[in-house]
């Protein structure tokens, strides 16, 4: 299984490929793991998320192809972040609080305000950019 | 072990109470430890990235206190957040690229230049926060 921070970018990997070839007749998830070079059970378990997302949209049976359910340029990357079930980039801790102790009585309303706040720019600048975006990047080193 | 998204969380617990004590004579490990209510091994990692970044200093000794280096209006969540050596909250995943794919062999350039804007992002609404903004929130909290 890829590890837990790199399965976004497995994601990013195939919602990439799927819109490079956008225009063609899909993808099998077997071409798509191909293309990331990982072993094609992590690739499922991406595609399988993404899909439940309404992200990717796949056909069964033997010629069965995934696509993406829509135009690139209208799936964000913030989508298909949470369609891989990141964890959060940080975390409040938990251990319990000391009931005499006023840092530690209030601290996790401020801790929970601080890092969602830095949570939510992550998040905003991946809703800027699109999977279409992506495309034309992997288009433009490719040239 | 604090697991490794929470390491950061524990630290800013950490300058918080030595922020909230800033005009007092600083805190012992201990002290810190009780205040967290985490075990003193965590807490005393934390502090050393913490004493490694020059955030915090430490007096040896029987009655050897740690206290912030400078001013919570000068140390920035940015700073502890690094000293708290977390992982990126995202990584490129690192499986070889495969040659004759076009998507494969430049994906990873795009992957780090979306990661990575995503990262500075996040980056930067720590920079915008001092440990004496978390030390008044937790004020406030407690009002």
């Amino acid at each position: 299984m890829a590890p837990i921070n790199t399965r976004f970018s497995v994601g990013l990997h195939v919602v990439a490929a799927l819109g490079y070839h956008y225009a063609g007749g899909g993808m099998t998830s077997d071409q798509i793991a191909q293309s990331v070079n990982a072993d094609p059970s992590s690739v499922r378990r991406v595609l399988s998320g993404l899909a439940k997302a309404g992200i990717v949209t796949s056909r069964r049976g033997h010629r069965g192809a995934c696509r993406l359910s829509r135009d690139p340029v209208h799936i964000s990357l913030l989508e298909v972040y949470r369609a891989c079930e990141p964890p959060a980039a940080v975390a409040v801790h938990d251990y319990p609080a000391v009931a005499d102790c006023p840092v530690s009585s209030n601290i996790k309303g401020s801790l929970a305000f601080v890092l969602g706040r830095a949570q939510a720019s992550f998040d905003d600048s991946l809703a800027r950019t699109s999977v279409a975006h992506l495309v034309d990047d992997i288009r433009d080193r490719g040239a």
